[in-house]
């Protein structure tokens, strides 16, 4: 039953993913089939990389046709009704924070299976979640937004350091999961709403 | 024959977007080296991304020396005769059309082989025959051309589409093959004839 | 002895690419997040893009604790202590001019173990050195510096054709690879301190 609740958030994180990833490229003006890549790397671009970098090939989206669909779906209605999806800001913020949430532990499982070390387990937990979005920004000829602005990688890495503590104190593996989204999702709506953000480094250090 | 056949033009493609790939950074100012590097990274980029998603490797350019000769010496050329070869800009687009076809019909191929779906193996079609000119963009830091203007990968959609459909009535692989990269040849080339692109997205969804 | 002796450059090596990536961010004004990603790329970027390409996966730095303490201790000393770091400027570019032999050495040799040619064992090993720069300045929305300034690449690759040259001649390897560590170092400080630079291009072939 967990898995297929993880499965759902699974899936509305990829359309919130998507989505935002077609929302910026129409807004950079881009022709359909650049907002339809622009989606497919947002969505899938942190679980590639972090499917390259453990030697996990193919990479997962090749096989994974549920995937494929829902992101080309996605970008599609974004493209027919952009106007009305924008009435939906808040709902898709909320599942872009839960999809941040799912992602973060859909790659610390495959980094523990793996048996990795704890910090490459919660990096790659981290890069699955925030890569996509990284590479749409590196796409659209922007530093990424991520190490610029706003709790995002610092949710995905709380919340993958309280999973390793919730199973030392040997807590049943779901639940943990469950709870760690939850800890993700809360900490970036929080963020968000109060406008969080780590503090920038001033421009004392180099000419540019 | 038809080997031999694909194997001139698929060096042809080689040339044409190594050439490319050397104008650009020509154009952009970089120093040598870094002209050397882009014409690399625009004939081989597109079939190392495809290599390493699909795991094929070590990625196809480090066993293909022809290859390797091929593209140094375009860039070489490209950057001592420069002058002499912008007269032949025309040739250079019409090979590089093919070379589109080709590159397509090479991804499509492989994807074949690892029994990929119908949409997966277009999609790595497509990417290898685009994503080294999307490499070679994001290196010369500005927004892929690809995704704003000219249809480009509609082309290699389109004839990958219609691979399939060939090979469902049993026509002849190999002439399928040349049908289909005449076919991208054809577009490619009536698209930047009569100067059609796909419609673009107008700036109503973002603030930059 | 000249293993432990290599492995000691190449921990300052790191070091100095993981404070040269810090500091950039720190100009760019990214967040701490950002300036420890960038950190990392900066150090691992080359050797990630070898592995990958060569298909050493999991790529090195998952299995090496060793490295990723290094950067990330690096990292937030830069970020604590960088205004008392520049006035070690000098010395850590010293570091940085050894690293990048010892960088060019490493991946020069994992190629000749796998066999390929002389020229791709070259490339990989200029890769090794050169490519987390590459990586770091397209992360920060930059046009490559290896690509446009300074006698950098040149001196790995240079370095290379003698290793190779040594190798003819059946020099003892530990002393070749020394050799020519020195030399791509030496190269390279005569370059910054000789302000020497391969000749640019002209904008005389592009409109941008």
């Amino acid at each position: 039953m967990p898995t297929q609740f993880l499965n759902i958030i699974d899936i509305l994180g990829t359309i919130s993913f998507a989505v935002s990833g077609a929302f910026l490229a129409m807004g950079k003006k881009l022709d359909p089939f650049g907002v339809l890549v622009l989606s497919f790397v947002t969505a899938i671009g942190g679980g590639t990389l972090r499917d390259i970098m453990i030697g996990h090939l193919p990479v997962s989206w090749l096989r994974n046709e549920t995937a494929t669909i829902v992101i080309f779906s996605s970008a599609i209605v974004t493209m027919f009704f952009g106007r009305f999806l924008k009435h939906l800001t808040t709902t898709l913020f909320l599942f872009d924070a839960l999809g941040l949430g799912v992602f973060t532990l859909i790659g610390i499982e495959m980094a523990i299976q793996l048996q990795f070390s704890l910090g490459v387990c919660i990096a790659l937990g981290t890069i699955t979640a925030c890569f996509g979005g990284v590479l749409r920004d590196v796409l659209l000829n922007e530093v990424p937004l991520l190490f610029r602005k706003e709790i995002y990688a610092l949710a995905c890495i709380t919340g993958g350091l309280v999973y390793f503590l919730l199973m030392k104190i040997k807590l049943d593996a779901d639940l943990s999961k469950i709870l760690c989204i939850l800890l993700i999702f809360t900490i970036r709506v929080l963020a968000v709403r109060y406008k969080l953000s780590l503090p920038q480094f001033y421009n004392s250090t180099s000419k540019k």
